[in-house]
């Protein structure tokens, strides 16, 4: 089945053909718009209802001192999320998006990577459908972030499976890694991707974890089987988007990438994906806060593509 | 005197240390915001007034087939602009920017520049008077923008005049030049420039013009001096801008750049300014559309600075 309706896409190109502006000159907006057309299946794309989801996970690899804060601090931030203080929150308000913050077994952390499997399969699964129960079908767009204390170093690992490289080809400070935790991630990394070899989407997951990352897999899938476009984060969110990639290689193509984030991997990891982030500002906070961030973008897209007059219209050409 | 307030912009960057995220993870949303404060001389920076100002002109050199469209297209754009159609118009909507448009005299366009000045002294100080005028002296941030058949070919020559180079450095398609009219825009720019060598600001709108850069001029002096910061549009508005910095290099601190067009001078101009663009969308329209659409980021930049909880608020850490 294809999902991408073309004669919606082609639509909404022919129709910005039409505005008044010389062609081409919005630039990423008019793909943007075309792109939302493809995939909501109407020529004047719409978002009426956006949804942001952030996914929270612990991570027994963080044991081995490789991060600055402890992870009871994950916790702490979801009850932030919760409490309205985050970054994401206001992001969300100033965007229009509805935040729903989906705490995974806080309390029980994934094993240690480095000394076997992170989950099991039954886990896996779990984590992966409270992602899918998360989705609302009626939602327009779909933001996706995260929060996990140590949960760039499983971004590093998953990247590296996915696209190859070494250890220090893609870890990077994370919330601030500095000296010996920063060379404590650079060693976990590289002793798990020695330990485990996974090939598709549920063997890498359990191999790395982590409950976040799974979460996130099953929104993006059921988000894909709705029609609704995604708009993903930072180097954790794109790291575990990449890992959907080993089941299906269209598994991404209903994804936007919000912002190129700060932390080194990132730019790598958006090469290997082929997909060019909308936002660049130094930003390496995820939480979903460059997703919701680039929904101003998207939703600025839509306006100049629902509101402007054709030149037709206009009386002008 | 100062009219920066750096003990408003310590205070604000003293906030964003205290805020729930690790220190500097929202990179340039940290720094617009303590930009702002610093401006604006209050810690907790708003923007309940946004102010976009699109000024238009018309151009004499444009009689040497230099653009696509004819200089009626100016007016035609501006009534598309007063009825609400334009990219602009969608742009401000969304962005929350009100929205005035000032027609400079368009069926008197100025002088064409290879064959003697642009503008008499006069006609430069009453354009510049125009833009003064139509500054709110309530607004909290100035959005500037511009239309004007023929102007990528004013603010070649100007970007030249300002920061040297040859026409060839600074000429790009703007609307859509190519061809013959692309030749004859590298070719009267190079006229200009060795008809004129003007040195003030004044001078140098006089020798090239246009109208809508002299207003330009005066609006950003003038929210200067009211300390409302700005945000500048494209290649246009931006090598508009760069004439004030011959009468005072610190003529633009209060200024943001919105984004980098994809029109080939800008990022040569930008370069020349030092001033890092917010988005980079590949866009190329004008009209002020890629700083109204900066605003949404400046926007969530304030968002995150006032709303967020500080760790102490939070009960972490």
């Amino acid at each position: 089945m294809n999902l991408f309706d073309d004669s919606a896409a082609k639509a909404a190109r022919d129709r910005q053909d039409q505005l008044t502006k010389p062609q081409g000159s919005l630039g990423r907006l008019e793909d943007l718009a075309v792109f939302m057309a493809g995939w909501q299946g109407r020529g004047r794309p719409r978002i009426d209802r956006a949804q942001a989801l952030v996914f929270a996970g612990n991570h027994g690899v963080v044991a081995q001192g490789i991060t600055p804060f402890p992870p009871e601090v994950t916790a702490a931030m979801v009850a932030n999320f919760e409490a309205g203080g985050a970054a994401v929150n206001q992001l969300c308000r100033a965007a229009g998006a509805d935040l729903s913050v989906v705490a995974l077994d806080l309390d029980r952390p994934t094993a240690d990577f480095t000394q076997g499997p992170a989950m099991t399969a039954p886990e896996v699964s779990d984590a992966m459908a409270r992602g899918v129960d998360a989705v609302d079908a009626d939602a327009d767009i779909l933001i996706l972030g995260e929060m996990g204390i140590g949960n760039s170093t499983i971004a590093a690992a998953l990247a590296a499976t996915c696209f190859g490289g070494r250890a220090e080809d893609w870890v990077g400070p994370g919330t601030g890694s500095v000296g010996d935790q920063l060379a404590a991630k650079m060693r976990v990394v590289t002793e798990g991707l020695a330990l485990h070899a996974p090939t598709d989407t549920a063997g890498t997951l359990a191999a790395f974890g982590g409950r976040e990352q799974a979460a996130i897999c099953g929104a993006i899938r059921r988000a894909r089987d709705l029609r609704i476009p995604v708009i993903l984060d930072g180097f954790i969110c794109c790291a575990a988007a990449s890992v959907l990639l080993r089941d299906d290689p269209d598994a991404l193509a209903h994804c936007l990438i919000g912002h190129e984030s700060a932390e080194p991997g990132h730019r790598r990891l958006i090469a290997a994906l082929g997909m060019p982030p909308i936002l660049s500002l130094d930003m390496r906070l995820g939480e979903g806060s460059g997703a919701a961030l680039a929904l101003n973008i998207l939703r600025a897209a839509l306006a100049c593509h629902d509101g402007m007059a054709t030149f037709a219209e206009a009386g002008i050409g």
